[in-house]
């Protein structure tokens, strides 16, 4: 049965709490979810959280109860309490009526199975963790394998990469490694690293794209070190028709996902 | 001659500052600007400021300086001020050393000349001011000519919307409008709109898109309404591979832009 915690100083609702920061994410090793939506789709994917907070409306809806009683069933913790605490544990003034802490796989390069999927993106010093999320979601919807994050980059952990995914948190792999590290893993097997520059010559409509294809994104203020460029196994260009030159890092990864996606039909 | 001003309690910081909340920019018919690389491109496109506000080490950059003698020559206000009533103006700590008040301009339907670019983008109540900024983005890049507001939507002059367009509210027009009112005047002259929908028999890949090609995207929530997916000429269907079923709007709206601009060559 749910424990009834009405009061703020509760130990869990703090831990909850703390989750918003990256610190203590990293320390627990967990993660939030908030709102039915994403818990849902989580559990879809087979994932069930280890602490659920509730208010007696959120655990009305059949599915929220049946998720509540799954994570009790898994030895999880599920907490009932109040929509005020709800709000203060979520920092929004409209919290959900149901947020959830996960644990944070620990997918590492070596345990990544890169012939899970076709396609793959790969993200350098990305800030923005909407961002992230948004790359998650399409990699979801474009039938990536995941994300693997080069070098010193947002928390795709954070709230609000794991809202901007929409539920793909759970559905796509996530590692993270430095940009040497994951070049040797890469070149250990199969793959085709691809770049997208001004600079290059071919169009990305016109390019040959190999599988698996690895999509390599840069940061949004500075784009690519030409470094990276140079180990690029294919470097296109989108043309870009209007004063500026340069698309948002989520949108740019979108169209090249979909483009790739689209030449393989 | 720049004022300088070291009082938080001047007038003019107080209406710069004041252009954060949407009423204000609606009396005021103003919306802010800040940092010098989107302040740059609006001079770009020929247009300076009605006011600008700067540090001393913000106007020390050349192109700044220019910016600012020009906004005087044209009879704008320039203001010398500290870091820290930036700081507060903007309401960051870490605030860009220049930041602008611009006049909105009137766009309405009536003064959108469809025929001036092959693409344009149609919103219906998007909520998020990223989302629009980030369209206003892509829609430069793809060559658009901007983006009309349907019904109720985020104010495409906030903060966010103008950050996230990275300058092109400054190149793409945007204008509002009902939707009964757009309809109409799109069906007074040529167009295509287009809508998505996972209903949709016709893949995105295949269709036959026209000139102008009105690209119609749906509220971030709840997607198109079906009395509105009725009155498009054309819907077609983003293949979703994944667990999830859309997209990000923003995303949905640049796969979609790319691939009307890539059935042109």
């Amino acid at each position: 049965m749910p424990r009834l915690v009405t009061a703020f100083s509760n130990p869990t609702v703090k831990r909850l709490r703390s989750l918003r920061d990256k610190k203590a994410r990293k320390e627990e090793g967990l993660f939030l979810a908030e709102g039915l939506r994403i818990i849902a789709e989580a559990r879809d994917s087979g994932r069930l959280p280890e602490i659920v907070m509730f208010s007696a409306e959120g655990a009305r809806h059949s599915l929220a109860a049946d998720i509540i009683a799954a994570t009790e069933a898994a030895g999880g913790e599920a907490i009932e309490t109040t929509p005020d605490i709800l709000s203060k544990a979520s920092g929004k003034d409209n919290a959900q009526m149901l947020m959830a802490a996960y644990r944070q796989p620990e997918t590492t390069l070596s345990n990544l199975d890169r012939s899970a999927a076709p396609l793959w993106f790969v993200a350098q010093s990305l800030r923005d963790p909407g961002n992230i999320g948004t790359i998650l979601r399409t990699g979801d919807a474009v039938g990536a394998g995941g994300l693997i994050l080069i070098d010193d980059s947002a928390d795709p952990y954070s709230v609000e990469a794991v809202r901007a995914s929409m539920g793909a948190i759970f559905t796509q792999q996530v590692a993270k490694a430095p940009w040497n590290e994951f070049l040797t893993w890469l070149r250990s097997g199969s793959g085709q690293l691809v770049g997208t520059s001004l600079k290059a010559m071919q169009d990305y409509l016109d390019a040959d794209y190999q599988r698996p294809c690895f999509l390599l994104i840069g940061n949004e203020q500075q784009g690519l070190p030409s470094a990276y460029e140079d180990a690029c196994d294919l470097l296109v260009k989108i043309p870009m028709a209007g004063r500026a030159d340069s698309l948002n890092a989520a949108i740019a990864a979108a169209v090249m996902a979909f483009q790739v996606k689209a030449s393989w039909r």
